[in-house]
């Protein structure tokens, strides 16, 4: 790989911008990797632990002289942090973000934006549900898509080398209208962490079965909410702060089919279950076949266990 | 190990008595081994891959002459197949079954048990999203725990027998009222499995975002509900069915805390949605600390991937 970047700034030290300095490091993506976080820990952590080649203590510093900015900052703080850099952005560069949601990046950072600088908001499908400056590992975009959403009119090259960024870091990339996007991702990530979320706060709050009863049985399926339900909660408060829309109209649609259920459970219509059941079925083939996960039987985690 | 029983008879040959039967091999547990299940392919499966040491065509030869006959078929078949061995039990023997649900195995299957019968009901929980004779594997109850169910009065020297069998299988046994087992397993899976089936029924409904897309962008958070909803139809229907008012209940509970959620994204309340989010977390520490997963980030699924 050759370098696309002379030098890439990093907005917040977290997971993904993390992942991002290990895999441009794999590749040798950029001449010099420059990070910054809000939390002087963090700084410390990632100084320690030589995450990136120079950390500094404030985003306008970071930004000063860099090819690419990468905003990887909770959604929420993504406008304070565009308003904090804009007047030093290099002429020519490329502002971007990692932000689960699109619009309201767009809608907060770009007015920030200055005249001959790029801004072309993205979004890597990837994550763990560890976080902070210590969580990031080199191949987690492997494999993995990462949607670009560029504003009409946006420079062809510029999206082209951003494009060719994520690519040399794993991912697979695919451009993407930011209203679908973020509708995407109400039914394939916002709405499936609010439900576990949920879930998990109830199985807490049941007095009758105590929480260590929860816990010493969670294998029974509970277990794989409560690893969605460890997310980091800024971001995610920030993510249904900010595609509201789309989160309460495909939360309205899940409601109304788990009533449906409910009901047929409740007048003990087995067939309507049957054929619930056996339907959904066909989606999980659909994502094995796609490669988007493995067909190893993972409920017992025999391979793992101990 | 030593021999536990002289003869087992296992009725259906799915992933959880296909497992157990690898599970007694592996550790010499039974003197012999002897299948059936409904279906001819099943049993045909079962010969072929040589899973126990004798397959039978009906239930009632089966259990002739058996030490222990474990009932694997859907909760809602229970009672017929017991209907159907009643006659030709061994007296001393003891039947056991591995329902999801117990209270209505215990209703369904108790009335039908000669005198000189034990029926001590079971539970492992363990499982796969897979079913059917070539599922199991011998290490599926490995580090798994087993719930015993069994009714006032019984034996205390055949439930010792039982114990030390799914202990032996590498399970570790707890002894549990059967009304609290199915409240207790409402809160761990069954509620869980509703809803993830739920959230998968409403992506497929979903037009505007095509099937593919939602199989493509999955591995934000979706995969996970997938996988628990490529569950065995049957199995859960009668899960469902028969695990009636602590679902209903279980459910009604998640719903309100659902819409709780709701309101607070509706009427932007982050410090809600915030606090939700934070105490979550400490669950799944628990769960970790408990062994009952690992604290490898799994989202990415980066070792595992292709």
């Amino acid at each position: 790989m050759s370098v696309l970047y002379d030098r890439v700034a990093l907005i917040g030290l977290g997971l993904i911008a993390g992942s991002m300095a290990l895999a441009m490091r794999r590749a040798q993506l950029a001449g010099e990797i420059v990070g910054t976080a809000r939390s002087a820990e963090t700084r410390a952590v990632a100084a320690e632990i030589g995450l990136v080649d120079r950390v500094v203590d404030t985003a306008a510093e970071a930004v000063q002289g860099a090819d690419l900015v990468v905003l990887a900052v909770p959604v929420g703080a993504m406008g304070a942090v565009a308003a904090e850099i804009a007047p030093h952005l290099k002429p020519g560069a490329t502002v971007s973000d990692v932000g689960s949601v699109k619009r309201a990046v767009i809608d907060a950072v770009g007015p920030h934006v200055p005249e001959g600088v790029h801004f072309i908001p993205a979004h890597p499908l990837a994550g763990t549900e560890h976080s902070g400056p210590r969580s990031g590992f080199a191949e987690l975009f492997d494999n993995r898509w990462c949607l670009l959403v560029p504003a009409e009119g946006s420079d062809p090259k510029a999206v082209d080398r951003l494009r060719a960024l994520w690519e040399a870091m794993g991912a697979s990339v695919e451009e993407m209208d930011a209203d679908h996007h973020d509708l995407v991702l109400a039914v394939t990530s916002h709405v499936p962490h609010l439900i576990a979320y949920t879930m998990v706060g109830v199985a807490d709050d049941l007095r009758r079965v105590t929480d260590s009863e929860v816990i010493k049985y969670s294998a029974a399926g509970f277990r794989d909410f409560t690893r969605i339900a460890a997310s980091d909660p800024t971001m995610w408060r920030d993510v249904f702060l900010t595609n509201k829309d789309a989160t309460l109209d495909i939360l309205g649609r899940f409601t109304e089919e788990l009533f449906a259920l409910q009901r047929a459970i409740r007048t003990g219509q087995g067939d309507i279950l049957f054929d619930y059941f056996t339907h959904t079925r066909a989606i999980r083939r659909g994502i094995i076949q796609a490669g988007q996960d493995t067909d190893a039987p993972d409920f017992g985690r025999a391979k793992k266990a101990n």
